[in-house]
């Protein structure tokens, strides 16, 4: 299963990824099988994955994975047809960001790869080295990243595996960590490298407007190939940038979480980036920094691709 | 006039200060007034100030505005007294932060008094130094200080003056900056020195549960002193700790609007905090940390005193 969030005509609808290109609106598929008596009539929530995984484990939950399974056994019909009002495809939709505006700011990890570390000049970190993106600058697949031209001449790239957590955690252990995480996204953590290295703490050059693209898809864990089997790979207008695996973390999922939750409560929907591997435009001599047009094409096997176009503005 | 939230029987009400002390029921004071026909039966918004400054300029507003006007005005009544149910003592109930969850993280100004930059032995930064507390950290007056015991061994205070947002402003110049400015309050942004150090990024050691206690009101600009006049004082058990005048800022608020706002949208209801003067816990030699039990007081002439207390935790 993998569960986004996309808008037509401006309102925010539920859905499920149905194979590579598709989005089915949750609830209109609902519509459609309880007619047919093919899955309850249920309490599908709202617009964004986030009240999803609020009651993942309740009513909501539950009529979603009744909905998923019905649709996987669902043959041809004609209301899966493109044009029906129940299948669109995901590039002539507005995808959203996936779970809405979390409740707290996209926390990320910084400098969790040691070649990254490398490139950027710095000591490989003792401790996880943690900031935070501004909620405002949350967007979705296939929108716009904007150019801030006068704002930032360093407009940067970073490809991150993010986890979604699933359950309030306060001082959870690396071991029981895993029990708390509900899935994974993809989020391209944009930088003005120029802001990020004078205004000395990163929040600034890391929070400008568009600059934290999110989605496609939200995979639960429980559809997701194993960490060990993960890789990275982020393209810039079709050339490879950068391939990590997700084992060469430096700090590692369940490390982030017992360190993270030490002190600060995490809440269903909250989302921690797990840091980028070496690439970045900043990383090339000279620099490689994005301009208008450039497409960043962000890649997990088994979560998705994200993909963004730098657009004036 | 003063803007607040409290909660009785953990339902969350919108206040309005009275005298020093003294919190009135919004909604209970507009149904007393409107049934001796001194205001009209208006549309005030629910339970945080957010809701109150998103619709400023509209109806609910007005309302609060009239109601505020008639309180004034209105002589001993039965219905004034406390114990009738619309007039509580501020001590006597649980106040909130103020503006409910804001959209983003708060924003908060590092090393913006050169005093501070001093004691914590850094450079005079040359451009504002910008961080965020995360949402989950913030607590109201009142309320209890987590010692994190385990976690942190270097519990501090910093009191600051915290402007409040009161309209989307994105690329707005420093000489129109106030204008986008609803009005002031305060925060304690309670840090662990240990974690500040040692991630690097002053997330984490900023961000823990109640590190962001806030309030107890939001001053509209017009009724709150010229920042000129502006004195912020902190005091430990009683023992003043910090005192800096506003007119002391490295960058002033303008200058932090024009800033932040170069690339990031502000929002109704956003929370930037100033920074802190010298006389932390961490300044002194030898340091003087918080324990359980210490009574932190955050004052700024004409805008409020902001207590809270170490607890266990």
């Amino acid at each position: 299963m993998r569960l986004g969030c996309f808008a037509i005509d401006g309102e925010a609808r539920l859905g499920l990824a149905l194979g590579e290109g598709w989005v089915v609106d949750a609830a209109a598929a609902q519509r459609r099988l309880s007619e047919a008596g093919l899955v309850a009539d249920g309490p599908l929530t709202g617009g964004d994955v986030r009240a999803v995984i609020e009651d993942w484990d309740g009513p909501a939950g539950e009529a979603l994975r009744a909905l998923h399974q019905a649709l996987e056994t669902t043959g041809d019909t004609d209301w899966l047809a493109p044009g029906a009002g129940v299948v669109f495809a995901i590039e002539e939709v507005e995808m959203l960001p996936p779970l809405g505006t979390p409740r707290k700011n996209v926390l990320c990890l910084g400098k969790n790869y040691a070649d990254h570390a490398r490139e950027m000049k710095s000591e490989r970190p003792e401790y996880p080295v943690v900031f935070s993106k501004a909620s405002s600058s949350l967007t979705g697949h296939g929108s716009g990243i904007l150019r801030h031209r006068g704002v930032t001449d360093q407009l940067d790239y970073e490809g991150e595996l993010a986890v979604v957590v699933g359950r309030r955690a306060r001082g959870v252990s690396r071991k029981e960590a895993m029990d708390y995480i509900f899935g994974y996204t993809l989020i391209n953590d944009v930088t003005a490298r120029d802001w990020q290295r004078r205004h000395l703490q990163w929040h600034l050059g890391k929070s400008f407007d568009t600059f934290c693209p999110m989605g496609p898809f939200v995979v639960p864990k429980e559809d997701a190939p194993p960490i060990q089997e993960m890789v990275l790979e982020t393209r810039v207008n079709g050339e490879l940038r950068q391939r990590g695996r997700l084992t060469d973390l430096i700090f590692d999922i369940p490390t982030i979480l017992e360190v993270i939750s030490a002190g600060i409560t995490l809440e269903p929907g909250d989302v921690i980036a797990t840091g980028t591997p070496a690439g970045v435009g900043m990383g090339f001599q000279p620099p490689r920094f994005l301009d208008v047009g450039d497409r960043i094409e962000i890649s997990v096997n088994g979560i998705g691709t994200l993909r963004n176009w730098v657009i004036e503005g």
